[in-house]
Parts: structure tokens; C-alpha cells; sequence
């Protein structure tokens, strides 16, 4: 049993964040999590704020309803119900947990409190003597512990409930959960510790839940074990899977991958936990090949709403340059570990290009995962559906549905958006860094800045940003502002002066003794622009999309009924106007040009001569729409890329 | 118990195919099968020849080492064996009894005799008293015959034995197998039978099996049953699977179903049944609804090979025009239940465009599913495969494999193409009708027109086929000779001289007293020719496609050595010619030029402002070759759809 100490009293008073390295090796470090409040005027704050009173109390409730609870209660006599759903149920349970104490970080809750208590409570009834936890290998007649790892997710079933009690310590000073997690993680350590076991779990992220653990505890053999699990794996255990090693990036040895490959969520979770290894122990080796398989994804896997994973079957994500719009699978999981891996690389080097991935991935393809009703999800997310779409599972819908029968997307949703204040700006020594934009106060006053900043910002709809030092101590110190590649242009005033924004690797860099009162404006140049693909992504070839600021937009039927989506093109050289559409006055639709087939089009051959020439006929006005926002007025019909009358 | 009475002996002596319809109903007739016979030097006749000599002896083998006959010994205590594979792996079994029986027919062979007398034996043993038989349900404790035909393929399996019984009584005349099938069949009948049971197989097949099985005994009860089966289904019994009623044809009921939807294989059997039970009852509303989805299929649904199934996952036909190359799942037995039902309604209406698509079908969708080893397959055949190809499963492999877990399309391959003969002509009472171009005698004496026919033609390498009277009697009829859509131009001479060549609905039609030694001379035009797909199938846009003749051509790395595959135009302006290359000196290849994008292009953004236009800037020759023959020298990159330069 790890001796805490008074460890987790110590970790309270800072409330970091989901991430806290203690490595020297990282370039910057996160702000305390309770220093930093998300305006829920802003967009950011708006969805914390639909999260934390619809999204919670309804996942909360799901937690019954899909009978994630009713499998630990049945091990202790409590519940005469059969297991329900798949080996890794419990980490529904975890995941919501962990929301929830990110909740009680910033917005202290009686009620939610005591769930957490009773729900810590069958958590200790159920975790065998040993400090073993797992409802469906104890509840399986038959299943013995860890003989499975391909399939059995057992580890990472325990790298949430590790995380969750990280978060419920560091927001609630509590070890309700926490003693559950060292207790499991002790367990591991004995089973699987350094000369005993080499193998590992066949879906990665206990290795970034054990590296956060140390970060906690400053027990070693957490870290060691993660460290263990990240140079074992790639030693070709699961070689003889139908599946294929690749699939559970067990080819090659990490250190050696040079390509984002298999199923994708399982990829990014382990590369959260490559990325948190090399920074607590300092190899800049290993953060270099994750860092290569990053410039993999972005140069060829990534889709341009950030979602990543093209195989519907797999859940993989497929070869390079293969990315179908209609047929993206880009998993909500999959954004979310993306945005997890991105922070982690992003701390490590500072590099702009790890934030600007973030953004386009937060305001995109994880945005679109919730309804504006806070109650239904996109496990996929496609970026386009055609009319008539047939669909073979809840995956393929089309529609955001209440719940999954695999519901692991809806409370990942939850304990992200838990936490989004946490990826708004870091720290260093010489200052600060912003790396998105949001209505938020900063509470600077635990890092070596000592002071507090209010930005003030209508992003993503203008691009001007308002940065206000309401206090501060009077050393000097640099506030870096994010330029999204995006911007083609800028200005930034203090204090109503304008001054040369030099921007430097993707950062604006004031220098200044500041003072409270101190007001920085940038103004980023947000026009609606069109933006094309690599032609080497054959599904889009001719194609065009259209984005503004961090914004993608897509067509949806309701915004365009005149038209076919199946039969338009886009005019690239007609002006793209911004306009309002009736459900979202505070949104900038985009008014745009272009042409459709005329009608009929459906009855001619599938196959023709070559000499046959597409005749586009109809000039038709066209209306895009944040491509987050899409299937929340109706479902049916939308897509992001268009045809290029060029 | 059906009395049989003497039909087998009768139906022995007409020696007929696989389909055999009794129905006044239908407009063709087919040939006695026995009177067809491909000459191995031709395309057909070689393939036919390999299966026989190659591949039945391989998948006999594979009964073995696969554990499907063990599945059955077991079941004796004549094996200790494991139950090993899907629940319907039976059917491998049924399915290559069926392809040595049709080889039975035109090749007796005493040793491939007396092993069906063997596997027959074995049958009848594990068979239980009230007739079922399956070695899963029978084999798996709990297993309950009849009650999940969601997932358990009862009735699909028993459909596959009862194809293996008539094809071994139509072609040996014994009854080793068909006691076996009609016992299982007045099983079915007594268990589902009207008035009894208003529900079916999740996998259609027993549908057409069982009109088959009327055909040949003259059981009204089994055409009864299918006529029910089809009549019944739509009833949405499996909506609430997860995977929706459409993926079983369930959603609606199939007189007023509009299109091709869900599992492709499920619904092609399904429909090859739709037609048989049409024509049987002359149900002309029952056809009709099964042309128009066909219409459906091909106007929306169709890969440019004959292949069907967009959709891995589901393995379905996706929606419409949802044709990604590389996602192409065109699985070969889709393609297999394809050539039946396109046979079926040739048959029953006449029609030039179903042997048109049959012959599409063949020569490249199908085709392409076997090596020229004969003993490796395609379960999936991919239009396209890019260089470092990740696959995730046996089917995503882009390689035929030796043999898979799911083992349905090769022994589904031996049935066919032991039967090809089958669908080369047909017959009514005005004449005969060439579908399919082959070197191959027909021996017509059992029809109306009492004639023999000697076809010659080194199709589809050259667009030239003679057809030679060999025997007649004396009264007038109609030849008819298909003349495929692609054809540009034809010429047609009788007997040296030429004649004006009507084409009338797909076909020329002589009609003429004809005498032994009388000889047509059809030339059609075969050029190799470029083709486009209608606009709104976005995964080929901008693209064009090589075929000649029935053929479509690929590039495949191997030939094309300098070209970076991903980054190749076709200049569509440039002559297409004739070559040869090394490895098969009787093909046709095609060189072609193009252009490749820089080397290095890999290196840029994969989003950039749609302003960047892509620029082709090196001169290219290319390299096409039939695509059927793809993967046979090496495994590698390939791709039929070319972006087009212009």
C-alpha cells in the first residue's frame, strides 16, 4: 500500500489538472485547474456549463438505465440482475466518476458528493482483498484475471478508475476513491511489475493513468510500470489476433513506429501515456517518435475536422490518405484522446502546432459529438450523410443517438468538457501562454507570473480577443498569444496602442512589466475561406470545404431545401458572405454560390463513356453551417467537402 | 417422405444445371447442362478446368485441416475434436459436394464417387431421426434447433445441402444425398410450413434451394414453403437486432421494397429465391419488384467490376452511390449470388441487360476472386490498394489468402465454376440464345431445335466468334446472339457472307433453315475504351476507368515501376494500345499515358487554401492490365479509377 503521506491534502490546495507533470524535461506546465474559470457566456463555458447541469445528471441516470451499476452490486448480493454490456462497462462508471469530481473542483455539490461516496462505497464492497477490481472477469463464471489481455480491457478499466480518483483527490482532497485506485495499482505493480509479466493490455491507457498516479503519489513503480508497458509493447503478443498486431500497435516496438496505425483510439490513449513516459523520465528519444507519428496523422490521417480513424470495422485508421468523408468514423473517443495527446505534446515543446490542432479538433469533430440539448452523442462522426442513409449499427446512425450500447463516448464527453479550462493557457517560467481563446478568468497567482488575467473574446464567431491583467506583482514577464495558422492577418494594441506583432512560431510574444489594468487586444483577420486537400485523398478528389477562423462548415438539407447535396458544386470564385439563420441568431452561417445537376441526374447510367461530360445547369445560393452544430434542428442529409465548379 | 418415384432417373437423363425452371412463366429455358461443354483452351474452359483439376482436390483438403467434416464425426464419437468455426460452417461442406457432383456430371471419377459416398454416409449418421441435421446446434450444448435463426443459418445451411443433393442427382442420379435433403426438407415443412410458423432464416438461401428442390421432385409443399418464406418476409422479426431489420431484408416487405439494401450476400440470395418463386407461381408483380431493385442496384449500387458491398463492417451494399474503391468490399460470394440472380431473371424475362451484367460480373468482379494457382482467394475484391496497405482482418488483407476463418467464398467458387457452362445459353421454343462468348459445343438435341452448336472465339481478347452448325434437323429457328453494350460496332456474316445485323434488345437474331456445316461469323468492335461514373459517386470523382471488351483494367505497381500509383493522372487524349507483357503472353495489356505529381508531394499539408492547384508535372507511360488478374505476380499497390488530367 503506497503511503500518501499527506500527498493528496498537499495536491488539493494546487487543483491541478487532468495533466501535471513534474518533469523538468517539459517546456511548460498547466495552470492550477481551480485558477482558471470559463465564462458561461462564452462558447467554451456555455457547453462546461450544459455539461455539468444536463449532460452529468443524464449520464448519471444512464449509469442505471444501461445497468453499469446493477453489474458491481450484483457481485456483493445487492442486485439479482445478469451482467450487462461489454468487458469494459466499468469504465462508464469511472468516466462519469471522473467528470464529476472535476465538477466539485470548481462547483462544490452536496448531493453530487454523496453520489461519489456511495458509489466509492460499492466500489470498496466489490475490489477483491488483493486490491483487484473488475465486474465482468469477477461476475464471469469461468474468466480468470489477466489471462485475456487482448479482449479483456482490464487495465484499462483500472487506468480510469485510476483517473477518477486523481481527480476526485485533487478536486475534493477525498480518498474515497484514491485508496481503491492504490490498492489496484499496487496490484498491477505486483502482477506486473519489472521481471515478472511482459505483456500488456491489449487497449492502451492505464500508461498514462499510472504516470498521472505518480504525478500524485511520487510512487515510482507507477511510473516505472507505464514506462514497462511502453518499451514492452510492439513485442508482437497479439500477432496471432484475427485482427493483426497493428491493430493494437503491437507491430512494432513504439520506439520504433514510425505511422499512426490500427485502431485509433487505442493508438492516441497510448501515445498520452509515450508522451507523459518520456516527459517524467526525461527520454527525448521516445517523445521524438511520438512526435514523428503526430507529423503521420496531421500529413496524412487526419480529417479537417480533426476527427482521425476511417474503418468503420476497425475502428482504425486506415491507410494513409484514405479518409471518405461519408464513411469517417472519427470516434468521439478518438477526438478526445487526440486533444489528451496533443495538451501532453504541447507542454512538452511548447510547439504552436500541437494547440492549433487542439483547436481545430475542440471546435470540430469533438463539438459535433454533443447535442445543444446536452442529452444525445455521436459516437462517429461523419462529415457527410446521404439522403436515404441506410445504417447497420447505432455507430453508423447518421443521428446523435440518447445512448450507445458501447456508451463509452458519452461520459468521455463528460470528463472532458469537465476540464476544458484546463487546455485554455500554460505557464513557464518567463510567463504566460494562451493557447485558445475563450471568456475566462485566469488566476495566475500560483505560478511564477503572480497575477490574474481576464480574456474577453466573442471567438469563435470575431477574432478579436481581449486580454485584461486585473493583478499582478511587479516583475516582468511575457504573455504569448496563439496565432492560429488560420489568421492571415493581425493587431495587436496594449492599452490601446498598436504595436509590431511579430509572430513567432505560431506565438505573439509580449514582453512587459505589467500592471494591473494593462489591456492587450488582438484582432485576428477571420474571413470565410475555402480550403482544399492534398489530392492524394482520392474521396475527395475536386473538392473544396468551407472554414472561417476554427470553424468548418458543412451544408445541411434544412438550411438548403431547393438543393440536392448529392448533385452541388461550390463557386470558388463567388464572394462567401456572412449571414444569420433563424435558429442561431448568434452564429455566422456562411451565404455561398454554386450549381447543381439538373434534376433527374439519378435516372442516367451509373457508368458511361468518358466523352460524357458533367453539365452542371442551376445556379443555386447556398447556405453552410458550423459543421458542429449539424443534426441538431433536423437529421438528414449534410456535407462538409463540395464539389468544385472549377 | 417424398416419393420420388423414378424423377431422378428421369431428371438424369436432361442432365440440367442449377436452375431449372418448370414454369411457363419464364422466357428462356436453360441448356441440359451435360449438352454444354467449355473447351479448356478457352477463358472459360480454362478456369473450369482449373477448379476441377486444383482447386475441388485443395478444398476437399481443406474439409480436413478446416475441421468441418470433424464437426460432423464428432457429433458420432468418431472425432474428439473441438467444434471449430462459424455456425455455418457446414455449408463448406454442402458447398463443395455440390461442385464435385456438377464435375460428377461431365467428368465421373470413381474416387471423387466414393467420396461423396463417404461424406454422404457421415451425413446420414449425424442426421437425427425427424431429419435435421447441423452440426452447430446438434454439437453445442444448450443450442436449441429453430430459435435464434437471427444468427444460426438453420435454414440457409440446409438450402446449401439441399443445392448439393439435386446437383449430385441431376448429375449421377443417385440418391445418397437427396434422402438426406428431403428428410430435412418435409422437416422444414412440418416445422415452418403454413399455418404453423410465420418466421425465417436471418441468411435467405433455403428460398431458392427449396423451388429447386420442387423443380426436381414436383413437391408442391417446398414450393410452398419458399413461396411463404418470401411472402413473410418484411415482417420486421429482426428489427430489434442491432444491426436493423435491413440488414435482412426485414424492413419491408419484398413486393414493396424499392432498393437493394443491407447484407449483400442476404440479399442477393434472397432475390435469386424472389425470382425462382415468381416464376414458378407466374407471379409477374413478384418479378417485377425484384427488377426494380435490380434497377436500383445498377443505377446506384454497382462497383464498374459486377461487385456489390461498399460497407466492410455490415458487409452491405451501403447507400447509394457509396462506391469507395479502396473500401470496396464486393465480396466474392455477392458476386457469386449475383451471377445467380442476374441468371434468373435472363431466364425469366429474356432480357440482354441481366446476361450483360453476368458477363461484367464474371470477367472481373468474380473472376478476380480466384488466383491463377487455383488455390488462393479474394473474399473481398477492393478496386483499389494503396502502398504500405494496413489491414485489420483477413478480408482486408488485399491479397487472396490461402484459405480464411470465414471460408464461404472459396468452396462458393468451386459451385460455380463447375456449373459455368450453365450460363453461356438458353433456349425457347423459336430458337437458342448465346449470352456468353466461350469456346465451348452445345449440343442441343434435347430442345425444340435439335441442333449442335461448335462455338470458337478467343474472346474476350478478340471481339470474333464463330458459330458453326454442326448437326440439325431440318425445320427453322432463330439464333440469337447477344451483342454486349460496349460493342461500338459489329459485323455479322453467315457463311461467309454478310448480313445486315439487326440489334434487336441486346441481341442479333437470325432466323433460318439452318444445315450441318452452316457457320455465323459475329465481329465486334473491342477497343479499349475510357469510362466515367455518373458525378454522384463523390469517391471517384474526377476519375476514369480502363476497360475493353468485358474487361476492366487496373494499374498494378509491378508493371508500372517508376509511377508512384497515388500520385497518377490518365491523360484521357492519348491513344490506349495494345501490349504485351511478359508474364502472360496471351493477354492483352494496354499502355496508356499519363502524368505523376513531383516526388515529395507527401510532404505537403494535407489541407491547404483551395488556391494551391495541384500541378502534374511529370510525363508518364502506363501500364494497364485486366484487373480480374491483378495480385497473381505480386501483392502491391493497384487501382482501377484513374484521375483524369483533364
Amino acid at each position: 500500500m503506497t503511503d500518501l503521506a499527506d500527498v493528496a491534502d498537499a495536491v488539493h490546495n494546487a487543483v491541478v489538472g487532468p495533466v501535471a507533470p513534474a518533469s523538468r524535461a517539459n517546456r511548460l506546465r498547466p495552470l492550477p485547474l481551480a485558477g482558471v474559470s470559463l465564462d458561461e457566456r462564452g462558447w467554451w463555458g456555455q457547453w462546461q456549463a450544459r455539461n455539468r447541469l444536463t449532460t452529468l445528471p443524464y449520464g448519471i441516470s444512464a449509469l442505471e438505465s444501461a445497468g453499469n451499476l446493477d453489474n458491481f452490486r450484483r457481485l456483493i448480493g445487492e442486485s439479482d440482475a445478469a451482467y450487462r454490456g461489454f468487458a469494459f462497462n466499468d469504465t462508464d462508471v469511472y468516466k462519469t466518476l471522473e467528470a464529476i469530481a472535476w465538477v466539485l473542483g470548481s462547483h462544490p455539490d452536496a448531493e453530487l458528493d454523496a453520489y461519489v461516496d456511495s458509489v466509492a462505497g460499492l466500489l470498496a464492497k466489490t475490489q477483491q482483498p488483493d486490491g483487484y477490481l473488475n465486474t465482468y472477469v469477477q461476475g464471469t463464471p469461468g474468466k480468470v484475471r489477466y489471462t485475456h489481455l487482448a479482449e479483456s480491457h482490464e487495465l484499462y478499466s483500472a487506468g480510469h478508475l485510476f483517473q477518477a480518483a486523481i481527480a476526485d483527490t485533487r478536486s475534493t482532497g477525498k480518498r474515497r476513491l484514491l485508496d481503491i485506485a492504490l490498492r489496484f495499482a499496487d496490484n498491477l505493480v505486483q502482477e506486473f511489475g519489472a521481471g515478472r509479466r511482459s505483456d500488456y493490455d491489449g487497449h492502451p491507457e492505464v500508461e498514462t493513468a499510472l504516470v498521472e498516479l505518480f504525478r500524485l503519489t511520487g510512487n515510482q513503480a507507477y511510473l516505472e510500470l507505464a514506462k514497462q508497458f511502453v518499451d514492452d509493447r510492439g513485442s508482437r503478443i497479439f500477432a496471432t489476433d484475427g485482427r493483426g498486431g497493428s491493430y493494437f500497435q503491437d507491430e512494432v516496438p513504439v520506439r520504433d513506429a514510425k505511422s499512426m496505425v490500427g485502431h485509433a483510439v487505442r493508438a492516441l490513449y497510448l501515445e498520452a501515456g509515450v508522451v507523459d513516459v518520456a516527459a517524467e523520465t526525461a527520454d527525448g528519444e521516445l517523445l521524438s517518435s511520438s512526435q514523428e507519428r503526430w507529423h503521420d496523422m496531421v500529413s496524412s490521417k487526419l480529417y479537417i475536422t480533426g476527427g482521425v480513424g476511417s474503418r468503420h470495422k476497425s475502428e482504425g485508421f486506415g491507410d494513409p490518405y484514405e479518409l471518405p468523408p461519408d464513411r469517417a468514423y472519427c470516434e468521439t473517443c478518438a477526438a478526445i484522446a487526440s486533444i489528451h495527446w496533443n495538451w501532453r505534446l504541447l507542454l512538452a515543446t511548447g510547439e504552436a502546432a500541437y494547440a492549433d490542432l487542439i483547436e481545430r479538433t475542440v471546435y470540430n469533430g469533438f463539438a459535433s459529438s454533443t447535442g445543444l440539448d446536452g442529452t444525445s452523442f455521436f459516437y462517429s462522426n461523419p462529415l457527410q450523410i446521404r439522403d436515404k442513409h441506410e445504417a447497420s449499427d447505432e455507430e453508423e446512425s447518421g443521428r446523435r443517438l440518447p445512448w450507445y450500447g458501447c456508451a463509452c463516448c458519452p461520459p468521455n464527453v463528460m470528463r472532458l468538457v469537465a476540464t476544458l479550462q484546463h487546455y485554455l493557457a500554460s505557464s513557464d517560467d518567463a510567463g504566460v501562454q494562451i493557447h485558445q481563446y475563450a471568456e475566462a478568468e485566469l488566476d495566475l497567482r500560483g505560478t511564477p507570473v503572480a497575477a490574474a488575467l481576464s480574456m474577453r473574446t466573442r471567438y469563435p464567431w470575431f477574432g478579436a480577443v481581449d486580454v485584461r491583467v486585473t493583478e499582478c506583482a511587479a516583475a516582468p514577464w511575457t504573455l504569448s498569444l496563439r496565432v492560429p495558422t488560420w489568421a492571415p492577418g493581425l493587431r495587436v494594441s496594449v492599452n490601446g496602442d498598436q504595436i509590431f506583432a511579430n509572430v513567432e512560431a505560431g506565438y505573439v510574444r509580449i514582453d512587459r512589466s505589467w500592471v494591473a489594468g494593462d489591456v492587450v487586444a488582438l484582432v485576428m483577420d477571420m474571413p470565410a475561406r475555402i480550403t482544399a486537400a492534398n489530392p492524394r485523398v482520392d474521396a475527395i478528389r475536386g473538392c473544396v470545404a468551407i472554414e472561417r477562423g476554427p470553424l468548418v462548415y458543412c451544408l445541411e438539407a434544412i438550411d438548403n431545401p431547393a438543393v440536392d447535396l448529392a448533385a452541388v458544386s461550390l463557386d470558388i470564385d463567388k464572394p462567401l458572405e456572412l449571414v444569420a439563420v433563424p435558429a442561431w441568431p448568434d452564429v455566422w452561417a456562411i451565404a455561398a454560390q454554386g450549381a447543381t445537376r439538373a434534376a433527374g441526374d439519378t435516372a442516367s447510367p451509373l457508368y458511361v463513356p468518358a466523352a460524357h461530360r458533367e453539365v452542371m445547369e442551376t445556379q443555386v445560393n447556398l447556405i453552410a453551417v458550423p459543421y458542429y452544430l449539424w443534426a441538431n434542428r433536423a437529421n438528414g442529409p449534410m456535407r462538409i467537402w463540395l464539389p468544385s465548379s472549377q
